[in-house]
Order: C-alpha cells, then sequence, then structure tokens
C-alpha cells in the first residue's frame, strides 16, 4: 500500500515519539520521569468545567459556525482588547481544534507550493513540516544561547527573499523560553514594514505562562498589525491542551480563506469546548495565577539544578515551562559505554540510562540543545534532576 | 492579501452557504424553514452528555493519544464487530473531528497530485473539494433517478482507469437516501477485488438511520477488505453533529498515516468528546431507535407530500434523512416572474418566495435535482411542503 508523499516526507512529532516511548518503558515496569511533554500538570479550572456541563445542558449540540460562535469570537476580541491592545472584529477571527490546527490552517490559506517560510530557530517542532504539508520551503535563521536565542533586524532583513511569503515564531518560545522584549519587536517589525508581502505568525500560546514582564503582541506595533496573525488558545494558560481550542486574529481575508478551508476539513470544533471557552476568555487572569506561580517557582528550581550538570550551559527562561541548555559540551563523548553523538543520542542516553523523558533538540533546529520541561511537581524535578547529573557525572 | 492557488479554487460549502443565507432571513424577521441543513432535531441523548460529566470530574484534560484514547479503539472496534461484521485492531482505527475530518486525513495519506477519485453523482458535496485540496482530479459517474442513484458494475469498470486510486461512496447516501444491498455491493467488490490498487472509502454516517434492512459494509466482503476504509462517527445516529467524533477503520498502512497527518494537524481530538463517545459506540442501538422511527415517520409524511408537487419526482429513500426529488421538469420555466434556469435558482427562488430552505442539487453533482432535509418536526414539514407547492402551482 502506497502512500502520499506528503506523508513520506513528513517526520513524526519528536515530542509525541519521545513521550510514547517513555510510555512503553513505563508499562515494562521502569519508573520514568517524564519531562518531554508540552502540557501543565495542573487540572482545568473547575469554573471551566462547569460551563462545559452547563452547555450540555442548556442543548448545545449542533453543528456551530465554522468560524466558531459569534459569542466566542465576541470574547476573543474583549481578550485581545484586554491582555494585548488588539483591535480585532469577530469576522477576523477563527476558532480552530488547537493553535496547531489554527497554523495549519493559515498555511494552507497563504501558502504556494515553492513559497518560503522564515522560521528562527529553535522553533516549535512542527512549524517546519505544517509549512512543508502546504509545499512551504522553511528558511531557518540561526540562533545562539549568546544571543538568549532571539533574532536580530539584521539576521531577519538579511533573510527575506523574493520568495519570503511568511515568518513564524513563538513569544514567549517553545524550547527556549525567550521572551522578545517590546522594544526588540518594534525592530523587527521595522524590518517587515518595508516587505508588506511577509506575513508574520506570531504563536502567542504561552502568553499567561510568563516570570517578569508581559510579552508583546507583535501585531498591536502598527505598521504591522495588517500583515500579522495572533495566534492563541487555551491549552497552556487554562490547562485544557486535551479539548483543543485554538484561535487566531487576522486580515479579514485570511480569517476569511482559513474559515473556508475548515469548513471543507472539520467545520467548527467541538461546541462544548467553544462555549467553555466564552468563560475562559472571560476570566480574569488572575484566576490562572496559582499555575503561573507555581511554574516560576520550578524554574528558579531547575535552573539552579541545571546549573550543576556538566556541560549544561542554560540561558534563562521568561516565559513558557521548559529549560532548553545548550548541551554541546556532553557531544561527541561517551558516558557508561554509550557514545552519545547528537542531542538526540544524548536524549535517548538519559531515558534508557536515567529514565528521565527529554526531547532531542534536533527536531527543534538546535541540535546542540536540549528541551527539558519543568512542568511537573518540584519532588519529580528535585529526582530527575540528580539521575540526569548522575548519569552525565 | 493574495491567498493561495489551492484557497481560490475551493468552494465553500454549499450546505452551509444556504443554511447562513436562511439565518440571515430569519434575523430580518422572516419565519424560515430550514431544510437545509443534515442534523437531527433531537437533543443528544443524556446518557452520553452524563459520560462527557464524568470525563471532566475524573479529570480527562490532558493531550490524548494522536489516534484516540486506546479503550474509545477498543470499543470502535467491538462496534464495528456488532454492527457490521467487521473485524479491526486497534492500531486501525484512528479518531477524528468529524467524519469529514477522517475523509480529508485519508485523501491526503493517499493522493499525489494528478491522482484520480471515482466518485458516484448524486455525492456528498465536500468530496470533490477534499480530494481537490489533496490534489486529486474527480472522475464522475453520473446515475439517475431510474436507478435509484446506484451505479452499475459496468460503469465502475468503464471508470477504472490507469491513474485511478481512489473510490468514495455512501450508503445510506447523503443525498438520495439510496441503500446498496449487499447483492449490489458484492457484484461492485467483484470489479474492485480485479483493481487491488483502488482504494475504497466507504461512506457510513448515516447507518443507524435505515428504515429497512440495515445497510451492509461493503468491508464485510473479504475481497476487498484490505483495499477498503470504513468512515463512521456519531454526528448524525446519536445527534452529536457539534461534538465532531469521526472516525476510520482501515488497513493499518493508512491507518498510521493517518494518524502521523493528524499529529501536525489538531493531534487527538476534544478528549471529553473521545471519553462520551466509549459510552455512545458501547450503547445498544436501541437507545436511539425512537429517532429512527420519527424519522421514518416523517419520511412516509414527506413521501405523500412531495408526489403532489407539480414537477417533482421521487425515489423512496431507504436511508438518511433526505427526499431528493429530480425536478429537471421545473427548470426552464417561469413561476410568479422569476425565471428558474437550474436547482441552485430553485432552492433560491423557493427560499425567497416560500422562506423554505433547500440546498440545489448542482453541488451534490445533479443538477437536476433538489435536497430536502426531513429532520425537523411534522408540523414544519407540512407547513414547508404546503408552501413549496403553492410556490410551484
Amino acid at each position: 500500500m502506497q502512500i502520499s508523499k506528503r506523508l513520506q516526507q513528513l517526520n513524526p512529532s519528536a515530542t509525541i515519539a519521545m513521550t510514547e516511548k517513555a510510555r512503553e518503558l513505563k508499562a515494562q515496569g521502569k519508573d520514568v520521569i517524564s519531562l518531554s511533554i508540552g502540557e501543565p500538570d495542573f487540572d482545568t479550572p473547575d469554573f471551566i468545567k462547569q460551563a462545559a456541563n452547563k452547555a450540555m445542558e442548556e442543548g448545545y449540540n449542533s453543528y456551530s459556525p465554522v468560524p466558531g460562535y459569534l459569542d466566542l469570537r465576541e470574547a476573543i476580541c474583549e481578550k485581545f482588547k484586554r491582555d494585548n491592545d488588539l483591535t480585532y472584529s469577530p469576522n477576523q477571527i477563527v476558532v480552530s481544534t488547537g493553535a496547531k490546527h489554527s497554523i495549519y490552517n493559515v498555511f494552507q490559506t497563504i501558502l504556494n507550493p515553492g513559497d518560503e517560510v522564515i522560521i528562527p530557530a529553535p522553533y516549535w517542532v512542527s512549524y517546519v513540516d505544517m509549512a512543508q504539508l502546504a509545499g512551504g520551503v522553511s528558511k531557518i535563521i540561526n540562533t545562539t544561547i549568546e544571543n538568549d536565542f532571539k533574532i536580530t533586524p539584521e539576521q531577519l532583513e538579511k533573510a527575506i527573499g523574493e520568495k519570503t511569503k511568511a515568518f513564524i515564531f513563538s513569544s514567549p518560545c517553545n524550547p527556549s523560553g525567550s521572551v522578545y522584549t517590546r522594544q526588540e519587536l518594534e525592530a523587527l517589525a521595522e524590518v517587515f514594514a518595508k516587505h508588506k508581502e511577509v506575513i508574520i505568525l506570531s504563536d502567542e500560546i504561552y502568553e499567561h505562562i510568563c516570570y517578569g514582564q508581559r510579552p508583546v503582541s507583535i501585531a498591536s506595533i502598527e505598521s504591522v498589525y495588517d500583515q500579522t496573525v495572533t495566534i492563541n488558545g487555551l491549552s497552556k494558560s487554562f490547562a485544557m491542551t486535551g479539548w483543543r481550542i485554538g484561535y487566531l486574529g487576522a486580515p479579514e481575508a485570511i480569517a476569511k480563506g482559513v474559515s473556508k478551508l475548515q469548513g471543507q476539513i472539520t467545520s467548527g470544533t467541538n461546541c462544548i469546548a467553544q462555549r467553555a471557552a466564552i468563560t475562559a476568555c472571560k476570566a480574569n487572569p488572575k484566576e490562572i495565577q496559582f499555575m503561573v506561580d507555581a511554574f516560576s517557582k520550578r524554574r528558579d528550581l531547575v535552573l539552579k539544578m541545571v546549573a550543576e550538570i556538566p556541560g549544561f550551559k542554560c540561558n534563562e527562561p521568561k516565559g513558557a515551562f521548559y529549560l532548553f541548555p545548550d548541551v554541546s559540551a556532553c557531544l561527541g563523548k561517551t558516558y557508561q559505554g554509550v557514545e552519545v553523538k547528537d542531542s538526540d543520542d544524548l536524549a535517548m542516553y538519559l531515558l534508557e540510562k536515567a529514565n528521565v523523558a527529554t526531547v532531542g533538540g534536533v527536531s527543534f533546529g538546535s541540535p546542540g540543545c536540549l528541551r527539558i520541561s519543568y512542568a511537573t511537581s518540584e519532588d519529580k524535578l528535585i529526582e530527575a534532576f540528580a539521575r540526569i547529573k548522575a548519569a552525565l557525572s
């Protein structure tokens, strides 16, 4: 049975692959600590569950409008205004089955085969694959830990060429935890404003999980508002990864295209999750502050512990819930008889010898780094870092 | 802002477009009766809502496995065995955001640009568009009301060519209500078995809404099991259209491809709907018989009424909840000063003059027909048919 070329070329998600390997070892009775997956270890807040239950009682079960219920899109507009200083109208909003789906839809809507998408590395693993599924060609801008994994306006200017159609990044960044300041974004916006044909996809899914200044939405810089698609969702901020609610705010032509496409793929997404999303969007961000506080405390803890691991060098993440140490000093070495050539080897070594699941930096575009999620309890983190340290000493 | 060629070529869904027009007129205060949309007018059964609520209480909120929870896939295997005499293992099952999404995923997984997909007309509106989104080229086999809108083995044999990669059909059929008998499917299977490279997509979403003999799954014919993808879902049978749960059973290579693709588009679909789906799949089909009985009674009612409309000629639908009369005798005529050239014109005329929303047959591949849903109350159906009759007399 022959599958299509696009599928043959497609990589399975590296984080999913690593998480499944960890699950297998657990099934074999191994005491595996999973620091590979990107999801909060909290339960969805009760007030959101209650909203979902109410929706069922009120009889929400029929097809919803393809771009999402109007009152949900209105609530998203209010949220964009309140949190991001962004003015969108409901016809600029499309709700999808997770932020991943939003990004997939946008690429399908704007990219023709051969169009270039500029992606700063490290990047979220799926950007390259989703661009490729739409026929797009990724052009990577490399960053280093010395620059806090951020690109400069000069790098951006140099990367933009005749075939450039889009640029995608996340801030707070998965995997590096880096957050661009307003000043940094303004400098990038100056470059974009000279290239109005380039569409910016701003992935803001970690918006609320941020430890210092609130992150800035690049679309709030007026000169690039009309060329930016702002992507967000409920997964990370409200501990609702499994509910699959993502959304975007975009120039109307793109929102219209995304909605037309979605009408032929999934239709409007799960009606109950949409109704609950109205409550989530209207909630005071203080309702979820307890999770952010916990992540912040854990970040301080793991930053101390990672500094003690020989060969690991780490930036200070300002958001999200990952460490992304540069581990290049460990690569090419042999530990307990196992040769560790690249960071994927290192992740596999740590899984097998220390029973700690992490994800190698290769699929994030930074082969010298390792992604370690700290979205788990302090006890587990302490145990995991002790095991990593022992395995590498 | 330039959108991609694939989007420019894509048609918006005709049923959605007509339903939105009806909604607009309603908003203007018009008393519109909507017979355009394909969804039951019942509420989701309470025992399914309770299962959803329980899932939330039990803390289901995290990422689910991409192809769906294992116990859901096991329940789907049991359902396939119980209702369809089909033996699948869980690794042949993928759960998606509606049966529409299942079909989209399969086309993306098996079609390369230029591959042909054979589609009997009338067909569900989205088949052609979804094939096109994967680069596929549709090859239509026309049927007529004289043959109960079914294709013959001879037609199929003639249509299969070197570029044929897939065949897609629904039985019970949306829009015609036709149901292939076992004998008819066996005759088609004989042709397919000679062309093992052709993958059959069997859309069985209306399975339970059937008024005579239970419909047969073509994959239950042994000679074509290994080249068939069986597609189903909960929307129609359990009045859960808005919940978006579709699933498929397929040869393992296709299921694996679909899962890999889904991991890059949506991940596993809404976790709460998935947990509720376990309950739905395990439920005795008798639990939903009351809906089927109501549809059956309405079918008899509308069949009587449609016979009295001048120019309408109707087959007797054996399943689903649509009439699909041949209205070609009405086309080319002028009613109350309005010229009705094709069935889309007729649908628009009926919406504006009679305030009854139907869908023209053009986008179902049968321009001489009109789709009328009878998934609404008897009172409304009586009123709607009286209005249609008056508008065409």
